[in-house]
């Protein structure tokens, strides 16, 4: 078996084809890791979340790290991120009788929508309740936040035969 | 989709029959989440690794997070450990020529040998270098430290349609 570190390339593609990672938060010097769903872009990482301890430990110290890996039958890939949490806050429902190109979004709702638009696309959803979404807008998922990491560093290794 | 806190049983049962989990680390309040393979056993996690960062890391902090799941088509289990890293010291050579049970070997190398009958069961192993091990005496790996996760606390929850 031989290693090699990846290139920041290798590491994004990882990353795009990649639904589920694992994150890590720290609180009082401990840490806690949970399994999420999230989409790569614009140099972060966008999931989203029900209430609870992971995204209570975030707000408190934004400091993050997302793993992601790819473990085949005569290798691995596994892929670490730096990162620091950001709440995406809400914004103004989009108004659906409008064209989208039309309407004049804050930025924080570009974003929202972004993060949307990406996660949209997975078929399968981690967290509870969100198979209720469906095609829904996001305006319609009240109890679920949406969040950015904004990325700090990115590293991976490789394994091959 | 449901979601139920999984009882004990229910996640020592996940932690048994998994041999793949992602170990997060903090240094500085700042996470680090790895993959590792690893074997359950009293009341335990026991895994190896070759020196590096999350050695370190632990070393310095002893506080860890192992996460384990399992995800399905129609659902997923995912079980969180909290517990404390503790080196497994380096013991002196078993005596093949002597039958285990005549041997008086100290504790601490009855958790390593331990240690190893558990993870010489994975036909895969994570780390590099690893394979050449086979089915060697643990006193083969020199490179390899091996360590505990003492399990402080266990807490899992469940998905199901």
């Amino acid at each position: 078996m031989n290693i090699k570190e990846m290139t920041r390339p290798e590491c994004v593609a990882l990353l795009k084809s990649t639904r589920l990672g694992r994150l890590a938060c720290v609180r009082d010097n401990r840490p806690y890791v949970v399994p999420i769903h999230f989409a790569f872009g614009d140099n972060a990482i966008f999931s989203f979340s029900l209430p609870g301890k992971k995204v209570e430990w975030m707000r408190e110290n934004p400091h993050v790290c997302l793993q992601v890996d790819d473990v085949g039958g005569d290798g691995w890939k596994s892929v670490v991120v730096d990162g620091l949490f950001e709440d995406l806050p809400r914004a103004p429902e989009v108004d659906n009788t409008i064209p989208a190109v039309d309407q004049q979004l804050p930025k924080s709702n570009h974003d929202r929508e972004f993060a949307w638009s990406l996660l949209q696309k997975h078929a399968n959803w981690w967290e509870p309740g969100a198979l209720n979404l469906g095609g829904a807008t996001p305006a319609i998922s009240g109890s679920h936040l949406f969040y950015r990491i904004k990325i700090e560093a990115i590293s991976g290794r490789q394994a091959f035969q």
